[in-house]
């Protein structure tokens, strides 16, 4: 049963629906027993919930699902709760995450394109495309995304890991940073690693990539080479960082993150096989 | 002597100056017999331009880089004129041409960023990074990038080229289009080449990255293999599509753009060696 985003929803309205409601950046949900549930219809017109700027986000099999803010007033009705939506990595399963992770990208990118940044007219929703108009001045605004890189450096049989002061865990992760403006991926791996612990790198080769929706990156993950210098942290970004071999590593990101998956493949390829 | 771009200018203020001022989204410039030149600061003060909105964009050698926005009232220079940026391409240089699309994008964001689109309160620039801060409601902006796919498609010895209808000129190019939210770059590829032309590609490979600053997009180049399906035209986008043999190519981008490389890339590859 997979996912097909979309704009604007099917023709046939009476389809079962699935709410993702967000109060700030916390989701509403009930969880009990260890399980996760995503509210559907009936349970937000009994709970006297209005759900305000709607904003369609796709279709799960035969379900729509909607993204939506909880109304000024409005009770988190029993037995249900509004949480962080990284708590819910491990327990709603990964396609449910990934809906709710973009339902929380188009809500943060609905609510802070109100007014135009041009001209301060109120904007417009569009009703051809996901896009906010200034009927004032004519500027459009598309949702936003942030790309950003993430780099597994290698040097000989350890991976760098570091631990950012953002992190909200005692985990250690591969390094990672935005983009900047007139620069390629290729360069801002290298400032980013040359910023954040002094190093140079080489061979910088393309992983994989992974939208973060916290609230809108765009993650390009690459795999490099160390080439020179000594590890010296930045203490603006990051609290300490090292080298970790494969059997000794640090406790790492949840496995749904591009993050863990650079880390599992450099401990892929470091692993003595059995065989030998 | 490479660009160093930075966010404050050097503690050093009698430095030689280039000037990369704009009105509306053409620059201030001076060509005369094929050759172009950026206005230093002598041409500034004795022009009576007042630049506002100014941004340092980095150093160029011993050369200090501004970008600017000539203010209300102010003439156009004899013998200065303003240009579109594209048409700088083949006469100021590259280096040039790169520090002058920085300057464009970082202009426009300034532009496009002048109130608070969540609140609508007028925002401040940060004083310790590129940003605009908003003292009402808190919110931040950085300079927007939009990240896009570019993409060789290749059947046998044919490579898919298209004509844009928001190209200017009549050449044909490699297909591209914007990452949505919660999509992947490679789900990007398989989506915008179904939607354009009706197609399935399969073996997505990474070819590199470009910053294409009209005015913020950043290009992620891919190659892949036609898979399935025959050329169907989205009208809405594309003029015409076709297969294309490297020996009988059409007009292509200019050399400067991600597309050509591409292009280049696929000639490379399929023109026979002279030693066979």
């Amino acid at each position: 049963m997979d996912f097909i985003p979309a704009f604007q929803p099917p023709a046939d309205n009476n389809r079962p629906t699935l709410w993702f409601i967000f109060e700030k950046n916390k989701i509403l949900i009930n969880c009990e027993n260890g399980a996760c549930f995503i509210p559907d219809d009936q349970t937000i017109k009994d709970s006297g919930i209005t759900p305000s700027h709607r904003l369609f986000l796709g279709s799960l099999g035969d379900q729509d699902c909607w993204a939506a803010e909880m109304s000024a007033g409005d009770a988190v009705p029993e037995p249900y709760g509004l949480m962080d939506l990284r708590v819910l990595l491990d327990t709603i399963g990964d396609e449910l995450f990934w809906i709710a992770g973009l339902a929380n990208h188009l809500i943060d990118w609905d609510r802070c394109h109100r007014y135009c940044g041009r001209c301060s007219h109120p904007t417009q929703d569009k009703t051809d495309e996901r896009a906010k108009h200034c009927p004032a001045c004519g500027l459009i605004n598309y949702p936003r995304l942030s790309p950003a890189v993430i780099v597994a450096v290698v040097k000989d049989d350890k991976l760098l890991l570091a631990r950012n002061k953002r992190f909200k865990g005692p985990f250690y992760s591969v390094l990672a940073g935005f983009v900047e403006p007139g620069e390629t991926l290729e360069a801002c791996v290298r400032r980013e690693i040359c910023e954040e612990v002094g190093l140079e790198v080489d061979n910088i080769r393309y992983f994989g990539s992974q939208p973060w929706p916290f609230p809108n990156s765009l993650m390009v993950g690459f795999v490099a080479d160390y080439a020179d210098g000594e590890i010296q942290v930045d203490n603006a970004e990051l609290l300490e960082a090292d080298w970790f071999s494969a059997d000794s590593l640090p406790q790492v990101p949840p496995k749904v993150s591009i993050a863990r998956q650079l880390i599992n493949w450099f401990v892929g390829i470091h692993t003595p096989s059995l065989s030998k």
